[in-house]
C-alpha cells in the first residue's frame, strides 16, 4: 500500500514519528495540483539548500526516532477516504505518530477517524484561511471544503480551535456555532494570544492561512494572512502536546519561484520537532 | 459611451453603488498595463475561488444596491479627461455613487470633477505609496504623477489625508506643503492611529501603497510598504461616510502568480461593503 | 441560463455565430483551471494588444455575423451534461452555429449530441495531444479523456480525424481501432498533408496539440507538438465547411507570461473567420 | 548627450560600428518597458554565460572596430525625435556606423534620417510581426505603429521590404501598396528564399517577428512567428552590404526567464558580426 | 553509496537498464541548480500527468528490465569524479546499463571511465549546443566545459560525433581537430541526416542542444537550437546499439512553469525504450 | 583593475563613497547567480521607475559625494580573494569609502582586509539569515558561509553583531561562542532593539535577512525573516558612524517579477544616505 520512498513501515516503532505523503486532491473545489505537494517538499527538504536544525538549535538530522514512509498510493477518488483511513491506522497501529504531507484538505477526515482509534480524546487546531464547515460542497460531502463538518458530526474531537480565519458565510457561521468550533478571527489575533491544551493535540496545517505573499502556492489566495514568522511564533509558543499533524494544500503549480515549497519544509521541520518534544 | 458588461446605467438608481472600469494608462509615466486590470479583475472576482461575503460577515450576493456597469470606452489620450468626468458625472447624476477600477491614477482627477458637481464637502482619504502632487511631470500635466496637483488647485477637496506615502522630492514636500496636504509618512503610522472625517469621504486606493511583497503587480515598486492585513484594518476601522473610490495602479502584466488581482478583488468588496454601511 | 457578457442570445438568428463560453473543468483528472479560460480569452481578445483582422486580411470587426454569447453557468458536475447540451441546443435551434471556449475536453460531448439534433453528418477534426477515447477514467465515463469514446458510441459523428496525437496506451489504439478513428501521428504529418471532407465538419481543439513552448498553458504539457505557425497553416488550407468549433483545455493558471491566451485568441479569430467562410 | 558606458564617442573614427543604446518608449502604444532594454541587453551581454563569438567563427573580442558608446539620454518625448536624429548624426558624422538598441520602434524614423544625410540610396531590411504602416495612431504620427509611414512619405528609403508580418489592416494593406512596400507575409516566406539587396541596406530587427515561445519578452504577442533559428538563416544568408541597424521592442518586463534578452544578444552579435563584413 | 530511492542495486541484473540520478554541479561554470534535476524529473515522471508509453506505442510500465535506483550521493567535488566512476561501475560490473540524470554535464567523464572498463570500443553521441572540449575552464580540468577534452585525451570514445553545436571559440575548433571530433553544426543539419554507429553507441543528452523556447531550464541559454519534435525524431530514427545515456544540465531553478521537466522525461522515456531496443 | 562603468576611480577624493560592483558568486554553495547582481542593481538604479531621493527627504542626486565606480573584473576564483582586498585597498587609500555590491558573501573577508589597512578599530553589523561562520564548507575555507569565521580568527573586527539569524547548527553556535559573535536571533528582536556602536561601524547586508517574500531573488530561501519596513526602520534609527558597507546574495536568476532588485535599489539608497550622514 505505501509506495516506499525512503524506508519501510516495518522501521515504524513505539514513540517514532513517520512522514507520510497523501498526494491526493481529487476532492478539490476549484485547482488541483495539490497532490503534486509530497514530491515537490521532499525535494526541497533533500536539497542542499539548508540545514535540518530547527530554530529552537536542535538539529533533526541526529534524532532517530522520525522516519520518511513515503506516499500512500491513493487508487481512485472512491476509495481515497477509506484507504487514507486505512493507511494511517497502520503507522499508528504499530504505536508511531504522523506528520502527513497533502494532498489537499479531505484528508484530515480519514486521518483524525484513524487517530480516534488510538486517542480517546484530541483536541484539533487548526491552521487556516477558511472554516471548512460546510455540510457539502459541488453535492460533495467529502470536498476539500467539508472535512470539520465531519469530523464534529463523528465527534472525532472534543473541541476544535481555528486561526486565521478570514472568510466566513452565513452557512459556516451557523455550522461552526451548531459544533461549538472556536474561530479565532485573524483581525482580533493577540501577538500575545496563548494557545493551551490539556488533552493531546492534532495540527491541522493549511497553507492558505498565510498572506499569499508569504506562501503564492495555494489553490485559494486569501489575502490579509499571517506572516511566516507569525505562524512559527504561534507553533514555537504552543502548549500541549502534539500526537499527529498534517501541512496541506500547498499546491506547486502555482509556485514558480520555490518559496511556498520552502515555506512547507521550515514548517515541517518546526511541527516534527514539536511532536518530538525537541 | 459604456460598453456594457453585465448591466445598464439604466439600473442605476439613488443609493446604489455603481462599478465602473475605466481601461486608461495614457498617462502611465513608466510602464502602461493598468488599463489591463478592470478585465482581470473582474476574471478573478467571478471566478469560483472565493464567495461574495466580507470579514465583517455581510455578503454582497445578498445585496441589491451595487451593480456592475462595465467599462468606459475611452477613445483617446486626449478626449480621456473629459470622458471620464462625463461618464462618472452620469452615473452621480443619477444618485448613484461609484467605486471605479482603474486604469492609472491620473483618472482620479476627472472623477472628482464630477464629485464635485454633487458634493459640496468632500475629504479625500488617499493610500499611496507616491504623493502624486508634481506640477507637471515629463511635460504633462495629466500625469499619473499629478492628479491631486490638479484637484488640489481646483479645490476639488476640502481635505486630502495621505496614508502610505515612503518617497518624497523636494518639490513634492513643496508641493504638499502649499496645498495643505496631510502627508502621514509610513514610519510614523501607528498601529492605533484612528483616521476620523466629518465630511463625506472619497477613498482613492492606489496598490502600490503596498508592499511589493504583497502586490507585485503593480508599475512602480516602492519596497518597504504595507500588508494587506494592515491596509484592511485601516479600511475597516475607518470612521466617516464614504461615498466613493477608486482602486488604481493594478498592473496585471506585472502579476504572473494572479496574486495581486486577489488583493484588488478583496479591496474591492471591503471597500464596497463600507460604502453600502454594512 | 447564459450569463449574458456582451449580448442576448436572442439577437442570434440564422447563419450567425454565437460566441461561448463554457466555463467547465470538473471533469479534469490532473489539474483544473480550464474554467478560468472564457474571462482570460476575452480580457484578451478586447485589449488594445492586436486588432480584429485574421490573415487573409479579412476583418472580424466589419461582420455582423458573430457575436459574443457570454457564459454558460453551469451548475455543478452532475449536472453539467445536460446543461451543455441545452444550452448549445438553443443556440443551434434558433439557426445559429457555434464557437465555444472550454473549459476542458468535456464537454465537446454534450456539444455534438447537440449539433447531432440538427446536422445528419458531422465529420470531426479533433487537433489534440492525446486520443480522449479512454473507455473511462478514475472511474468517470465522463472525464475529459473520454469525450470522443462517448461520441463515437453513440455515433454522434460519421468520421472522427485525429491530428498531433503523441502519446498512445495499448488500449486507446484498440479503441481507435474498434470506433474507425482516423489518427495521424505527429510524427507522420507532412507538411503538405491535405485534409479535404465532404461533410459538415465540427473542428475541436485542444490547445495541448501545440508543443508546450508554444502553449505552456495546458494542463498536461506533451512536448514534441506543433508550432502554432504549424497549426495555422493546417487550419488556413482546410478544405470544407466548418459547422461548428471547439477550443479547450487552455489553462490559464499556467501561463504566466499571457503567451496562451493570445495563441487562443488567435486561434479563435482564425477559427471564426473559417466558420464565416471568410 | 551621450550618457556614457564604456567609451567615448570620440573613440569612433571611420569604419568603425558603434552600439548605442535609446532607451526610449514614450510612442509605444499598449505596453511601456522597452526602454529598459538596453540595459537588459548589456547585462546579457557581459555577463559570462557566452562567449563573444558567432556562429560562423568569426570572434568579435578580436576585433577593434565595434564599441559600445552607452546610450544615449532622451529628455523627453517631445524631444525625442530631435535627439536621437541628433545623437545618430554625431556618430555617423565622424564616419561610424550605428547598431542601435531600442527602445520601441519609433526610434527608427529619426534613424534614418540620420542615415540618409549620409547615404544616398538606402534600402531597409524590417523584421516584424507588424507593418507599422499606420498614417497615425491614437493621434500620434510618431507612434511605434507608424515610423515607416514617416519614412516612405519622406523618401529616406529606396526601398522597403517587410519580412515576417502576419497582421494587416485595411488601412495598412492601403498604405503599403501607397508606398511600394514589399511585403512578404509570413504564410508565404519559403525557406529557400534569397534576400539580395544592390543598394546599402539598413536592418531594422522588431522582435515580435519571432514567435512568442522565442521571445515572449515583446509588447505585443503576436503568435504564427519565425523560430530563432528561421531568422539566424535569413540574417546569416543575406546578400547585401550593411550599414545600420536596430534592435527594437524587446520589453524585459515580459521576460522573466531572461531567454528573449538572450535572444537580443544572439541577434546584436551575428547583425554586428555581418555589419563588419566578418 | 547508493542513497536508495525506490529500489537497490541487487535487483540489477544483466542486460536491465538502471535510472540512476547523479545530483552534481560542483563543476558548473556560471549557475548552480542542475544537482537538483534528479529530484525534479522523478516528481514529474510519477506524476499522474501523463502514461508510461512512448510514441511507438511500447509501454515502460509493462516492462520489467530496468529500474530506478535512486540517487548517487556526493560527498564533495574533491571526491566526485572518483565516486561518479565507482558507482556506475557497480551497475555495470552487474551488467547492467546505465542512464543517468545529472547535474551537470562534468558527470559524463567518470561515467565513460567506467563504460571502458566493460565496452572495449564506444561511440559518443552528444547533443549539446556547446562542444564542451575546453583543455581547461576558470582553471578547472574537470569543468563542465572540458568532459569530452578529457575522453578524447584518455581515449575513452573511439568515435564523438556532436550535434546541435551552434557555438565555437578557436580554441575549441582547433581541439575539435586535434582529436578527430565530428561536429555537426545545427545550421548545416538536414533533416534527412542519417545517424548510424556500428559500435555500441552511448548518447549524451545536454538539455540545452535544444532551444531555449524549448527548454528554458539550462543554465546556458543559446538560443537557434532544436524543437523537441527534431530532437526526437533523429533520437528515433538512430540506428545502432545504444548501451548507455545520460541526461544532463536540466536546471529546475530557472523552469518556473515546469516544461523542461517534462521534455526531459519525455526524453527519458524515449531513451529507455531504445536502450531497452523496444 | 575596474571595469569602469560610469566614472573613473582617480574621482575619489578624500570623503567620498565609492559604488563598487564585485560581480564574484564562485564560493557560492548552492546556486550561482549572485554575480549577476551589480549589473540588475545599476538597471534598475538608473531606470526612471523611482527618485534618487530617501525616506528621510534628502536627495542623492543632490549630492556629489558619491561615485559609481562600475565593476572590479576578477579574473579566476583563485585570485579572487586577492584582487577584492586590491581593488578595495585602493579606494580606501584614496580616502574614499566603499559601499560594494556583491556577488556572494565572500567577498566580506577580503573587503575586511582592505579596512583594517585603514580603520584601527571596526565594529561590524551583519544582516543575515545565517552566521557564516562555518570553519570551512565542502572543503572551501573561503565559501560564501565561511567570510567571518575567517574574519574574527584575523581579528579584523573588535565586535561583530549579527541581526536576523534564524537557523544555526551546533558548529555554528560553537563558532560563535568561540570568536564572541553577538547573535540576535530573529524571534527574540523587539522593535525598540537600538543598535548602538561607538567605533565605526562597517554595515554588512546579505539580502536573505529579508523573509523570501520580500526578497526571493537569493540562493538560499529561509522563510520567517524580516520585512523591508522593518529592516529600513533598523538601518535608519542606527546609533554610530557607518564607514563601509556591502549588499550580497541578491540572485537576478531568482527574482522573475524585480521585485527583489528594486529592494536592493532601496537599501543602496538610504545606506549611502546613511554613509554620507545625510
Amino acid at each position: 500500500m505505501f509506495k516506499g520512498f525512503h524506508q519501510d513501515i516495518n522501521l515504524i516503532s513505539s514513540g517514532m514519528v513517520g512522514i507520510l505523503g497523501i498526494p491526493f486532491d481529487g476532492f478539490s473545489s476549484f485547482l488541483r495540483g495539490a497532490s503534486l505537494a509530497p514530491a515537490r517538499i521532499r525535494e526541497t527538504l533533500y536539497s542542499d539548500s539548508s540545514n535540518m536544525c530547527v530554530e529552537s538549535g536542535f538539529c533533526l538530522s541526529d534524532d532517530s526516532r522520525w522516519i520518511d514512509l513515503g506516499d500512500l498510493v491513493i487508487k481512485n477518488s472512491t476509495e481515497a477516504i477509506r484507504q487514507i483511513e486505512a493507511g494511517c491506522a497502520a503507522v499508528l497501529g504499530r504505536g508511531g505518530l504522523l506528520l502527513t504531507l497533502g494532498g489537499d484538505h479531505s484528508i484530515t477526515y480519514p486521518i483524525l477517524r484513524a487517530y480516534t482509534q488510538k486517542f480517546a480524546h484530541i483536541n484539533i487546531l487548526q491552521f487556516d484561511a477558511h472554516a471548512d464547515l460546510y455540510h457539502e460542497y459541488d453535492g460533495n460531502k467529502y470536498s476539500h471544503a467539508c472535512p470539520f463538518a465531519r469530523i464534529m458530526e463523528e465527534k472525532l474531537a472534543d473541541r476544535l480551535v481555528q486561526v486565521g480565519v478570514r472568510t466566513l458565510t452565513p452557512h459556516l457561521v451557523q455550522q461552526a456555532s451548531r459544533f461549538g468550533v472556536e474561530i479565532v478571527p485573524i483581525d482580533r489575533w493577540k501577538n500575545g494570544s496563548n494557545l493551551t491544551f490539556s488533552d493531546p493535540v492534532y495540527l491541522s496545517f493549511d497553507m492558505d492561512v498565510l498572506d499569499p505573499a508569504f506562501a503564492p502556492g495555494v489553490s485559494h489566495h486569501e489575502p490579509g494572512g499571517f506572516s511566516t514568522r507569525e505562524v512559527l511564533e504561534i507553533i514555537q509558543s504552543l502548549k500541549g502536546r502534539i500526537v499527529g499533524a498534517d501541512i496541506v494544500e500547498f499546491n506547486p503549480v502555482r509556485d514558480p519561484t520555490g518559496v511556498t515549497g520552502m515555506v512547507a519544509v521550515k514548517l515541517l521541520k518546526e511541527i516534527l520537532a514539536k511532536i518530538l518534544g525537541a
